[in-house]
């Protein structure tokens, strides 16, 4: 390996890599001949055939042939030549020139298994050996320097074509399903393409209804366009049947769709995008089908006018967009270390473009998604973020010109005394995370075991019906769920009819812009009080049944919802004491003396949304920058602040976050960045501890070779997926590994081989596939020495010399070392195994599941304890 | 270590600590004799005593007491108890009971020597076993409780004191500053603690000049007070005269303050904290002087008008509020890895404090400033920067009752064709930063070598005065920078009468608070502008000296005073381009149909504030976090994002940042943790490298024990901190490390009681300190054949066994692992050291000057290929 490497750099390199002998042994052939001379020579030829290797010798039948023909090493050459080249020709076709490629065991192994975890070291050194023979190429010509310039931006078009998509994706979904949720109420008669919202622009005469709802002659409600009497009963009925009917025939259509086709289509994606981020391959998750059929289903999902949001899901659907255009860049898609990269810009992008907050979305990657590599892709998911931002800002969704989602246009400072009511509203969103989330784990536990579980389909478009019955009678639940925030976190102007800003006001207000002064609540506030009242009931109860069915669900735009309700109400609570307390000490400096409005309840809203969802998603600073970013309001980030540490603390004290839950309820391998490893093992104990009772001895590779019935059975019997190969079982140092899958690749090559010389004329079947530069002689012609010692060859054919095969950097820990190292080791330096040693010698080896399953195993220790 | 380890946990890790041998050997002695019997009873005899130290066997006196009595391995227990004892009583004074310390390597290392970089694995390692005593004593007793719990909770209570102390340091230094700089041209005659501003507020008629200096009849200026008539000239000259002499009396304070007493407190201090935060040790670069002196020292240096700023020196201010405040809490002071954790909370906050930006800070923390701990902290940095934010809010140093600095009150929606000045601003921050850097760096070159860095007094003084006699003729740079930048990025109003506003408007405007029509530049702008070129020279100009010069001094206002006088300078040129071309395609959709301002200047200045120092700073997210939250223009986060997008990209084109640049400047062991290594080395190659030539052989200590005068010549000769354990010379397997720092001590009782004892008889001399539990019977008293082999000891006694010292649990790495993996864990895992093997065997040693240096030659080698 060495030896090949020495041919990239300098001198100097070259005379370190000759230093040591067992280098120039180092690589894999069949030869059965343990100890070679002319093993320079050897290793000169060797390299040039690499040089320019011969594309036609990937199957074993040429390359037996170069053998017997003199060539020294072919069959051996063929294998491994079998895997670069076929990383080489996904990579670059056959114009590649790999004089370069210095580490086979970086090359061979290209793709995972489906649930694997990915190794991230090897991963990211074949990338870089990649690079580096790009950047020794470009001198060549001037296609080669084109080559690598290419690919040292791909990231950077990677990335802009992902932005770019994933704008025009949630651009796409949020007019769909603005349009689709306001069909269910009526039809826009001049043109059937706008939604209530543009069909009114057009008109002259627009009226609002109590909750700020559009009305104007272009829009008509289905009662109308059917011919019923807007004033009667009936009409109010067929309404409720047509939105009734709608609902359900958007949400039967997605389920059906969903549970059919893209069953990973369900569901926020937010847990699964967390787990494969951190390593884990999941086949199909990101795929075409999955983005289109998830795409489509936001739009039908939250038209339904289900308890489901569309923000989690652009995570996911960003993440689609990522792992599609990755495929177009050799240097991520066929690397899954660094496809995460894309994956983890694309991810933040999901929450840019979804909520219009670029900088929110870059937290909320580095905080909540993002694994291995907080700032080495910070730089490239800021542009992507821009960029998504930039595009969703072109098409404009939200139609009010700015990126804002929900606007707050006010900039009244508030007062100390409110730091109270906020923490109040933390400490509710805390308890409703945690009761919430410790139901919909519950409740998804029952499923499973029970009929319902069986009938996704019907779960959902019954849930849908019980929905829709609920939600028509109360006007605020009636709206869409970004509709009623938008209602919520505003804040009461002069020209407002709505029912939330009927306040009985005894002195007229001088301007429209100027702040209202606080005064008593009339009907229509106490109304709207008790309507906002049974709107939260029903959304909490709702919300803990929807999500986790088998529809697109995402559960921020939900909690952000029930957030707002409860905030809004409490802010009208606390207005109406505060004005009815003004003399108070506490409040009359700041509400008395300066006579404004002091308390606004549009903030509580926006607090109260901060709080709900911090308290299930337990997310700190990206929530703050998320919630400044969605409101415009920057003035409140300390009471943002001030919420979303409370609601952490409180959730935090009943348990982890949704995401977390969903992780460890669906299973996933998932090993959490954060955790401290709360046990007192060291390495040597954590082994011992590990095999537990029946202690089967370490599958092991001997350096000096084995033969192959002994590795076919050893492969057999222990199916790791590593092997580590020691110098010899008396002496247990380790010297490197060697891949399962590399192992069974060599040994289904020399069976195929075996059988294929079986059909050859004796003397070549007894020497089988051995290769026979020891046996010939420097012309190429068999000797007769080399007759005599064919046959002797026979038994020594069965030992197989994998040198080329094995990685010699494996991360080795002392069997002293802290656990808490180790999993330090596994965090952040992303291997998939350690090998612990005493003294040299291997005691065992520590997987990245073993550390899993260990630290399961603590915290249940640790909470009997408790 | 594990047999005393068992102690700790339960019933099978003592099965399994018994499970070696070895380890049963493994702990440090004095014994002369090299294969003891009884090792098993011995052992626990052993343990007993530590579970009961008697703390008064601290001397060796004593020590060697017990010894004769019978005590098992006394005097050995002594050396070790001394550390151990030394750690606890820091720690908790003498009622600690100690059974639960197991691993003396991370108890008996507490500070380390100055400029020494941490070992974080062991620091941390250190904090855990510390952590778990107490949580396994907490249920002892009420009073263990009480303790434990005020551990748990002594992080946060430190970030708090840390944040309401920056807080107050900020308010302080924020008023002190401005007054003192308006004090410069006059003073308040109704009461001279008052600043201008304040000073008007309480007069009714207040005017503005023409750049919006209040003028009332209580602000009296220093011709005014001496009676000169201020129509004259001279009472001009005698106003520039005050100016001067004010400006160079601060300046010659701080400056003599400073080089006489805190030299450390001068520069920004970022760069400095950047180091510090990776592990470095600065003993007093964090003290109460420093502290103390650099407060005192911004308020003087940017009331003398030099052009320097106080914002990144908050940063250094914030972070010796938190060295001093966790020398409170033994968890974070006595340990240097778990302090940083509150050092980086710390600096986060000064951002946050210094320009009321909590999010920015933490983001400023996460991007720029914190090395090892992105996540564990962030949680509590955020807490750290919102009650920091909180306090300067209360005490509201900015006057206008906002938490924001320099505030857009506009809301104006930018256009799309905007997007090229924003980009060629970009290009001119990026190209000014590296100008900047390349001039300032050199000028600091210069003067070491020059006699000009012999006198920084002087240089200080004649530069104040350059400084003052250039600014007090521009009545923008007559102005604090802070002021400037304010009336920059500021929008023009009806009844603003500066010249910066002066347009020729034909049509009256509506309403207070409408936008204001693009109208042709007035005179007054006309002279603004050329005033404002000029201030734009003399600022980059005097920037480039006044950067590095021995007085607190931040870059981060210049920068962005200077971003912004070219940023309002462009956004007019803009404005007045897209006035008078309203009829270009590009411009009519936004600028003629919709008849609104369409460009606007002040947003200009914003972008070019990013723009500059983004040139500078190199920051990105936090960057534009900080300009939105210092501005209040959250509508604004595209432009800024493409701005400082543009600015790293050109600047980074030209070279480093300015903190690198000054780190590599100063020479710092700083490990940046986002360059990849650039080189194809692997480990064993990299050894080889670095001994280059001379080869000297690896200095090891054999497992089985080496005579004193052995390693005391060892010592010598080699004076490296670390020194691996190895088997034997024949065998080099490695078994642990042992710190420079322990073998010298134990080296130094060991002669200390060779010394004492020659004062004793003939027999206890002989066999001076050896412990005598293998010479003694089991009853303690000395039987014959324990004096028999007492003389034989006195050869043997040389050997000295050092087992306990011995941390046996090293990084290690095979030869043929690459550097990349090798410098990732430096990185990330953040040891000092790692041990190279090959097949068990050791190869040599890495530490991180070795990586720092192998990382430099690269990136010079790299640049000659180039």
């Amino acid at each position: 390996m060495a030896s090949s490497s020495s041919s990239s750099s300098g001198g100097s390199e070259r005379k370190l890599a000759r230093d040591s002998p067992l280098d120039n042994r180092a690589r894999f052939n069949l030869s059965p001949v343990p100890s070679m001379d002319g093993d320079e020579d050897d290793n000169v030829k060797y390299e040039n055939q690499r040089d320019h290797p011969n594309l036609d010798d990937i199957d074993a039948e040429s390359g037996e042939e170069v053998d017997l023909t003199g060539g020294a090493q072919g069959s051996t050459t063929a294998v491994t030549m079998l895997d670069n080249h076929d990383d080489v020709r996904i990579g670059f076709g056959k114009k590649y020139n790999n004089d370069q490629v210095t580490n086979v065991t970086y090359v061979v192994r290209k793709h995972y298994e489906n649930f694997e975890t990915i190794d991230w070291l090897k991963d990211l050194m074949r990338n870089r050996i990649r690079q580096r023979n790009l950047r020794a190429q470009r001198r060549q010509s001037c296609k080669k320097r084109l080559i690598f310039w290419y690919d040292a931006w791909s990231g950077w078009i990677c990335v802009l074509l992902v932005g770019v998509s994933a704008g025009i994706v949630a651009g796409f979904v949020d007019i769909g399903a603005k349009w689709m949720s306001h069909w269910r109420t009526g039809v826009c008669t001049s043109a059937f393409w706008l939604n209530r919202e543009q069909c009114c622009w057009a008109s002259r005469d627009v009226e609002y209804d109590e909750v700020h709802n559009e009305i104007c002659k272009y829009w008509r409600s289905w009662s109308d366009i059917f011919g019923i009497d807007k004033t009667t009963v009936s009409a109010w009925f067929f309404g409720y049947f047509m939105f009734i009917f709608w609902s359900v025939i958007y949400a039967a259509f997605i389920v059906v769709l969903v549970v059919g086709s893209a069953p990973y289509a369900s569901g926020s994606g937010i847990p699964e995008i967390k787990t494969i981020l951190s390593g884990f391959i999941m086949y199909g998750y990101l795929g075409k089908w999955t983005f289109f059929i998830k795409s489509i289903g936001m739009i039908f999902a939250t038209s339904a006018g289900l308890i489901v949001g569309k923000e989690g899901p652009f995570v996911h659907i960003s993440c689609c967009c990522g792992n599609l255009f990755s495929k177009l860049f050799p240097k991520y898609g066929n690397n899954e270390a660094r496809k995460r990269e894309i994956l983890s810009a694309a991810a933040a992008t999901g929450v840019s473009v979804a909520f219009g907050s670029p900088i929110g979305g870059i937290l909320f990657g580095l905080e909540e998604i993002s694994y291995y590599f907080p700032y080495k892709t910070l730089w490239r998911t800021f542009f992507c973020c821009m960029i998504g931002a930039l595009v969703v800002r072109t098409i404009n969704p939200y139609g009010n010109g700015h990126e804002i989602q929900f606007p707050v246009e006010y900039n009244v400072p508030w007062a100390t005394f409110e730091v109270i009511p906020f923490i109040g509203l933390g400490i509710l969103g805390g308890l409703w995370g945690a009761l919430f989330i410790k139901t919909n784990i519950n409740w998804l536990k029952y499923k499973k075991t029970n009929h319902i579980g069986r009938y996704p389909r019907a779960e959902v478009i019954v849930l849908t019906l019980i929905t829709a019955i609920f939600c028509y009678p109360n006007s605020y639940l009636r709206l869409t769920m970004p509709e009623l925030i938008r209602r919520l976190v505003g804040q009461c102007h002069l020209d407002d009819h709505m029912d939330l800003c009927d306040y009985e006001r005894d002195k007229p207000i001088a301007t429209a812009t100027a702040k209202l002064y606080a005064a008593v609540a009339g009907p229509g506030l106490h109304r709207a009080i008790w309507q906002l009242f049974w709107a939260l009931i029903v959304q909490i109860t709702l919300v803990i049944f929807t999500i986790g069915t088998k529809i697109p669900s995402g559960l921020i735009i939900p909690s952000i919802s029930i957030g707002a309700i409860a905030g809004r109400l409490i802010g009208i609570i606390t207005e109406q004491i505060a004005f009815k307390n003004q003399h108070l000490a506490i409040l009359r400096h700041e509400c008395g003396v300066s006579n404004e409005h002091c308390v606004t309840p549009g903030l509580y809203a926006v607090v109260g949304a901060c709080a709900f969802l911090g308290g299930v998603s337990r997310m700190t600073v990206s929530l703050v920058v998320i919630m400044s970013e969605v409101t415009g309001g920057l003035s409140y980030i300390v009471p943002l602040m001030v919420t979303a540490l409370t609601a952490k603390w409180v959730g935090d004290a009943f348990g982890e976050g949704i995401y977390e839950e969903y992780v460890k309820l669906s299973g996933y391998p998932y090993l959490k960045s954060r955790e401290s490893f709360p046990f007192t093992l060291k390495a040597g104990e954590a082994i011992r501890a590990n095999r537990s009772g029946e202690n089967p001895p370490l599958a092991c590779i001997m350096q000096d070779g084995m033969t192959i019935s002994r590795i076919d059975t050893m492969v057999r019997q222990h199916p790791h997926s590593i092997y580590p190969v020691i110098i010899s079982e008396d002496f247990p140092c380790l010297v490197g590994q060697i891949q399962r899958r590399d192992l069974l690749a060599v040994l289904k090559s020399r069976k195929m081989q075996l059988t294929y010389t079986q059909t050859k004329p004796l003397l070549n079947r007894k020497i089988s596939v051995v290769s026979m530069s020891n046996l010939l002689n420097k012309s190429g012609q068999p000797s007769s020495l080399g007759m005599r010692r064919a046959s002797l060859a026979l038994q020594a054919s069965k030992i197989l010399q994998l040198h080329k095969l094995v990685d010699r950097a494996p991360i080795i820990v002392t069997d002293q070392t802290p656990m808490e190292v180790v999993v330090d080791m596994f965090r952040k330096l992303g291997c998939r195994q350690i090998f612990v040693t005493k003294n040299g010698r291997l005691q065992g080896i520590l997987t990245r599941k073993d550390i899993i399953r260990l630290m399961h195993e603590a915290n249940v220790s640790r909470k009997f304890e408790q």
